[in-house]
């Protein structure tokens, strides 16, 4: 069995796709995480329907995330 | 009585389709869980209305699962 | 006085109906539950507005069952 | 001063109305509930803006009542 | 400082006014309330935006409350 | 560090304007607090967009605020 | 591992840009939070999509919150 923080650990310093509530999608390299799922993200990108732009480093709230895929 | 959780258990290494709060689906292999709901998913499908794509492993947030089926 | 879950209890391996948040119905058999409510219906049909299908095994999340009727 | 538990407590076996999030109005024999406000109704009717019909028994979610009144 | 518990105390048998979060007002004599602040009202009308009904008895579940005013 | 809820304190008998989740906000006299941020307002003004009120005396729940701000 | 707590400590008296749940962006210096992620921002101004404006000091409740990201 794979736990969802076991994997979020192995995964710290590559790159993650964030899947949040609001539509939007981050990329970024995660560098951290707490026991809420609150993380953080380094070189970050968003991605929303029409836009996208950098926004370097960013902490997320945990309970905005739907899906955290691997790239 | 079948707990909910043994049933997830027993579903360890087999295909399950998620259904989410946003209205996707995710189909994949389920290779974890934790108290939450929180889960991992290996070589995973997302459906949605008018489009598919390949996502590979995903943590997904407990909160936004709806129902879990079992393929 | 007949409290909720052992009216669960009493209706294990009964044809139920649950009416979730998203405004599906599922109707199947109820083989289990624990105390979030979380639950295990067999043989399980979704309808939604305009559709229906076969869903079979099922674990839905107690936090988005609005109720449950006794078919 | 009434504490909402006991107004219940003193309403088992009465009709009662309770009002949902999701708009709609169940009216049913109050025969339980639980510290969460789960409830449990009995010869239930269900009213839409358009339709109504019979449920029978019925077991609640607390988190999807608004309010509850006394007929 | 004036705790808000301790004003909903002064307030007892009182005619307050609580907004509710899915826009409706109720109107009523406040006759108990719990550490939720699930209220119990006497002698309620509820106001939407076209029209008017009178409750009576009603228990309102505290977290549909958005605030409470006093007439 | 000045931690919200002492500048909560500090701000005890001053105006503040707060934020709700609905739209509205709400511009009064802070004279209490809980822990969950319920708060106590007097002499408060609703103003929504098209529309203001006065209110006087009001309890908030915390849950319905977005944002505090000080006039 | 950066926890996103000991970010924000290290972001005391930094610019930061928080982006809301209701889509609100707020500017701010980061002069406090707690373990609720509420947070106290001075010389904040606050961007909507057709309009800004000066909001000087604000307290910011947590769960409002999806992002914060460091300028």
């Amino acid at each position: 069995m794979v736990m969802p923080n076991a994997l979020l650990e192995k995964s710290l310093n590559k790159r993650v796709s964030l899947f949040l509530k609001d539509g939007r999608t981050l990329e970024g390299t995660l560098t951290g995480f707490d026991d809420y799922m609150n993380m953080v993200l380094e070189d970050t990108k968003e991605d929303r329907e029409e836009s996208s732009r950098k926004l370097g480093v960013v902490v997320l709230r945990g309970n905005n995330v739907v899906s955290i895929s691997f790239i």
